[in-house]
């Protein structure tokens, strides 16, 4: 593919819309009193060329799987976005004035309450990941033409995670990704640390395996050549690395410091006014390239995902639920072929190895960078193109919350499997124990997390979750756990399961995972004492089933003990209390690993750390007769 | 300086330790069943060099203020570095084979419960930031000689946050810092991605601003220049990127898959035979170099810091509580030349700022990269050589969660400011709000959570995390809240404040923040009805006031409303529930913010999602009966 300049006509029209774009990008601030002209304005010519020279699109339907993409990471930006998609067509220009208004979907940063957005920005540096994730679906699975292009700041070009997601692009050839740097210079409290050092990115950018071209990101004649040769480099994803200044064309305001963030106000007028000036032509218009037929992405059906076979256990293997997790997800690999893994060099002990044995060309080796591992799920879960299954020891959750927070305002469907939870792992050490991570993934808006404590539920639990909507969490444990239900017992999203129960009971013990059993073993040694105990695995604990709950702490005069390999906060006490809050007469005595833990076998741990049998028994001594 | 190759006798000798300390991890290890003593192998030549040749250390007090730092960001390498202290001196090396058991502070990742550790290890990626901390503390604030060293293994190289903090390291400057990449090609379940790529990571590593030497890791020679090269390099740091192999010089499992975190077993004795035939004299002993008077780290006092003048406000005044801890930052810096703030780029926004205007050399700006800030932090706070405080947007904590988890490890003493907390910080939308941040500063053991809701407590707040230990957590708020407390009221961690009430009142309200203004509202609102309510401010959420909410509780006939600008999950509301579960006769009826919110005016939003006043005074209305 020969390079063709575009016509002097075509590009002054790309540069009349990017006067417009700015226009737009001052009106829809200053009607909002608020958001960051200034930082859309360095982007005016980018978006231009992108959206009325470069990227195939499809206004009747945005988020077509077969059209380019686009992430806008600096999601600040937005109300250029917002004017690029409204100048294009795809609704009236007069709605950009509804920016920020409490029923405009027009928010501050983007979201995917708009058709044309498929995730939340806002919080940097997390577009690449996501953009990487739709490109390895594109290249990999799709096997389609689709282009994607992010658009990061060079504020946020700071943050780890971008660094994570360039390596990763770098490393798997994603010559379909096209990252976008609008390196304007200045953050929003001072200049960048590397300004206008156009070099020390280009050198940053080629040593993590980018086709890396520096270009005057106010030029369109620049910016159609170097996406171009985007689009023309193989085995590469290409980086421009755009000089361009904040407030580009905003006298007095162009470079300057103190600008982030702030609608223009009473320097509008002026401004607008400089700006018309620079138009050649007021009424121009173009249109976006539409999506071709040929290359298109596939149809895709993911839904109904099930286990090929059922479990097979007998009663009282002793099973992982971490190896059942490997178990189910093949099975449900071998039912759809959509459904992928991916890991971050834990495979070996998530059991996510499972599926890259039987699929290997279904496995996403991540490295050992968690950030970019969620981030590229979620991309590679957008436009409901795959069933992603993203596994590590349950505590390296916590090093990608911030994007598991912005997947839930993306209204992603990723399932996270984390393995190696709580004090039970033994001699690894507090390091490397999940402790949190159920407090953590409860806060996730709509999510769903699972805790299955055996072998058969865990495998249905990954069932589940394949099509559970929402952010769905999987707890699992390193210890082999004994197999108590059987092959053909149904589970369901939101109901518990009464795993001990007489109508003597007096008091209720609720545990999962690794303390169900010390909550029957402790039933075991209360019946010798002759009290007599009811057991509940409550399967979930977001949704937890609170009628179960109710109804058996009920029967067992309210006493409840609730026993869990987590701290204190956010897990499955507080979930227990959350689901009693407004009804009296209940009391909970809650056992929990109180402080850090250290290294020393399990059984020890769970002792030491007040989560074993002999303390539930001496729980329930202490509120028997409460 | 020039280089002084070392004799002949030296360098042999430093083989001959390199070689014990691979026996010593091979013993430990399988004395404990358990262990990474192939990761330990590639750096042994490393370790040698680094004790016996290289660090200025003092065996008598391991965390001398003035000796070198060495953190070992490949934390699974623990037995190694045990061997090497043991070898120092000391403690005795039969202390090794307690290598993870219970009663031994030798744990499977290194944590500060040894003497000789910095900061806990083991969640990988996170070491160069501390190291960083430490070495910025050193250049500019210590101004002393001492020099810091991180080991970094080729694996977690692909963190981002290794990263971020190469980039702080290089614009800063840190001269002081030396950093060492164990490349010894085989993560976890595979091969890294790099493998032995050495000229891709030199050109990674030049580009991000550091002297960049690549080495033969298992050559004495080789290291022992490049350290020199290292502490003899101004203005930049250095990175020695050591080509090794994991399991050297163990026949037949150097360099080989699957040999990861596992003992050698029944291979042992045939290895260590091997091992001790390349020793030429077994009886090899050297000491580290001391610690030098000159140059050592000035006496430092962080105790008792205070307010330099107390708050001074009027009643009805209407300020931010992030404007307020800008305040009292400076103060507490007017008082103590220790007192530091970081930031990442948003201190204009959570008005860090204020220190920074005052202070500016006590002030480190870290850009947009949150892992890192934390990780700086951190380091800075070591060896009680500053009191840090680190803002942000309470939400983009988050990006720091697995940091933060570790500094629990780490027995860190930082204060964490999050601003920008809930729906109430309007128009930018949901990415932008903290609505989890509570829940998770709550499972951190240890720590203490602050939520004032007016400019005195906040202040006051400020005040005692600075002597608090343990991590600290401040939530302040965006938007304007009236000053309800005197100058003179005294606060307390874990003492709530009464600030309505009458005998009759029938109804317990808790709020914090901005829905501590709710709550009276409702209750001004309320007594219209004739329902009278009692209103408590919590000041911490984490430990809290108990025993005043039982009380108050009761007296209110066991109904409380708990309101918060929070999700449901592990906020105040389930503090609450925590503080009440083991008593009956109360009922909770929690307000939150129950799902993602959106863009809109402030006050627009605490009401469309349920924790303005009116929702207040429906849920009294609820329960009044109950």
């Amino acid at each position: 593919m020969s390079y063709h300049k575009p016509e002097a006509k075509t590009v002054q029209d790309l540069k009349d819309l990017a006067h417009k774009l700015r226009i737009h990008s001052i009106t829809s601030t200053d009607a909002s009193k608020s958001g960051h002209p200034t930082s859309c304005s360095s982007l005016a010519e980018i978006m231009s060329v992108l959206f009325f020279q470069q990227m195939r699109l499809n206004l009747k339907h945005p988020r077509d799987p077969s059209s380019d993409r686009l992430i806008l990471s600096k999601g600040h930006a937005a109300p250029i976005l917002y004017a690029a998609w409204a100048e294009a067509g795809l609704f009236p220009v007069e709605e950009l004035k509804n920016l920020r208004k409490i029923d405009s979907d027009l928010e501050g940063h983007p979201t995917p309450r708009l058709n044309f957005i498929d995730v939340g920005t806002g919080s940097l540096g997390q577009g690449v990941a996501v953009g990487a994730g739709m490109a390895y679906v594109g290249k990999n699975f799709d096997k389609a033409d689709y282009r994607t292009y992010v658009v990061v700041g060079d504020g946020e070009s700071a943050e780890g995670s971008v660094w994570e997601s360039l390596h990763f692009a770098g490393h798997y050839g994603l010559d379909n990704l096209c990252v976008i740097f609008d390196v304007n210079r200045l953050g929003q409290s001072e200049a960048t640390s590397l300004q206008h050092k156009m070099d020390v990115y280009r050198d940053r950018l080629e040593a993590f395996g980018f086709n890396a071209l520096v270009v005057d990101g106010h030029d369109i004649d620049e910016l159609c050549k170097a996406l171009h040769c985007a689009s023309s480099t193989k085995n590469k994803p290409t980086a421009i690395i755009a000089k361009t200044y904040k407030g580009k064309d905003f006298p007095n305001i162009e470079d300057l410091d103190n600008w982030h963030g702030k609608p223009l106000g009473d320097k509008s007028a002026e401004v607008i006014k400089h700006l018309q000036g620079m138009i050649v032509n007021p009424n121009v218009k173009m249109s976006p390239k539409k999506t071709c037929k040929s290359g298109a992405a596939p149809e895709v059906d993911i839904t109904n995902v099930k286990l090929c076979t059922p479990p097979n256990y007998k009663l009282g293997d002793s099973v992982a639920t971490r190896l059942a997790y490997g178990t189910a997800l093949a099975k449900i690999g071998a039912d759809n072929d959509r459904v992928i893994a991916l890991d971050g060099d834990t495979k070996n002990s998530t059991f996510s190895d499972k599926l890259r044995n039987a699929y290997p060309e279904r496995y996403i080796e991540c490295f050992i960078a968690e950030q970019n591992l969620v981030g590229v799920a979620i991309g590679a879960a957008c436009r409901r193109r795959t069933v992603a299954f993203v596994s590590t020891f349950a505590t390296f959750f916590t090093r990608a919350f911030d994007q598991i927070r912005m997947g839930a305002i993306s209204q992603t469907n990723v399932n996270f499997v984390g393995s190696h939870c709580g004090c039970s792992i033994g001699e690894d050490g507090p390091s490397q124990m999940g402790l949190e991570d159920v407090a953590m993934f409860r806060t996730i808006p709509g999510s769903t997390v699972f805790y299955p404590s055996d072998a058969v539920s865990c495998e249905r639990a990954v069932e589940l979750a394949a099509n559970t909507k929402g952010v769905c969490f999987i707890r699992t444990s390193r210890p082999n756990t004994c197999v108590i239900y059987n092959n053909d017992e149904t589970f369901t999203v939101g109901r518990g399961k009464v795993v001990r129960q007489k109508p003597s009971d007096e008091v209720l013990l609720i545990g999962a995972g690794i303390t169900l059993y010390e909550c029957l073993a402790a039933a075991e040694q209360l019946e010798k004492e002759c009290i007599t105990a009811r057991v509940i695995d409550p399967f979930t604990v977001k949704p937890l089933d609170v009628d179960l709950i109710l109804e058996h702490g009920k029967q067992c005069g309210g006493r409840i003990v609730v026993v869990e390999d987590h701290y204190q906060q956010g897990g499955l006490g507080e979930a227990v209390l959350s689901a009693l809050a407004e009804h009296r007469n209940y009391l909970v005595k809650h056992l929990y690993v109180p402080t850090v833990p250290r290294s020393g076998p399990p059984t020890v741990l769970i002792d030491m750390f007040g989560i074993s049998a002999r303390h539930i028994v001496a729980a329930v001594n202490g509120i028997i007769k409460k």
